[in-house]
């Protein structure tokens, strides 16, 4: 999209960069998690985060499939909102030594990263039906389902044991 | 905090930090929600900005309030999570002309900025918990349900009518 131009002119152009903005999203984390898993030390909390990781590679050929239904070709736009809360992340880890305390702080970014994911697929779930899209709703739907999970799982695993070994 | 020595210590330090990212990103909202209001169009999206406006003041003065009772000083660290999903609403509603359209990106946008208050608030409700600072979690969680009401209200907005006019 240009700088100067207003290129977004119907829900439709919005629907579909906003498509592009998670798809980049998606495809940065697919970055981010090994490296989220080199530095955990729970074994439950790494198994997480490489189950998780398998599912992002799910979610970024979900969208491919998208830009499919859609007629629409499978483009990343910058997303500054996933580049800084992933450089948050990293800078935040890159504070701590304790393992444990570090494994509760990679819980929190993970969650912080779940949560955009949350609500973009919200948004676009909600304009892909009034768009009549419903193809893409349902798709982007299995998604979003598997993004809550992966945040509860993370509260559970975070309330039930890891910031208790943290604290 | 330092970049070059690693100052998150214990889960109270990491709780500390955390609650000084909120802090910047709670002021850093203030400033951005006049700016959204200027360029919403329908009146009951107008009128929800100026009373979450309101409330976000309130959230300030909440941490300062938590700050004390911690007895820490209230400051901000930078938070680039915040910084990147604000500069992400900036750009995206600088790409639209039509007015409906508008709102639905910045109903999208404000979305995004509450998510990611409800992860850092949740996150933050447990740290203090598990800490004994039984205190500090009974404001943050009052915060915390007003950011989720504000969600779920944009929602309604959203798939009751914005939606609806700008496709």
């Amino acid at each position: 999209m240009g700088f100067f131009s207003k290129d977004i002119k119907t829900l439709d152009d919005l629907f579909v960069h906003t498509l592009r903005d998670i798809y980049y999203a998606e495809k940065q984390i697919t970055e981010a998690l090994p490296k989220m898993i080199d530095k955990a030390t729970a074994p439950d909390l790494r198994a997480g985060f490489e189950k998780h990781l398998r599912e992002t590679e799910g979610h970024v050929e979900r969208l491919e499939k998208v830009f499919q239904m859609h007629g629409t070709e499978a483009k990343e736009v910058d997303c500054p909102a996933i580049d800084g809360i992933l450089e948050e992340a990293n800078e935040v880890s890159g504070e701590v030594e304790d393992k444990n305390v570090l494994d509760a702080a990679l819980i929190a970014s993970a969650q912080a990263v779940e949560h955009y994911e949350i609500t973009r697929y919200g948004t676009l779930i909600a304009w892909a039906k009034q768009l009549g899209h419903d193809d893409c709703a349902s798709v982007l739907a299995e998604t979003l389902k598997e993004e809550e999970a992966t945040d509860k799982k993370l509260s559970g695993l975070a309330e039930s044991r890891v910031n208790r070994e943290a604290a």
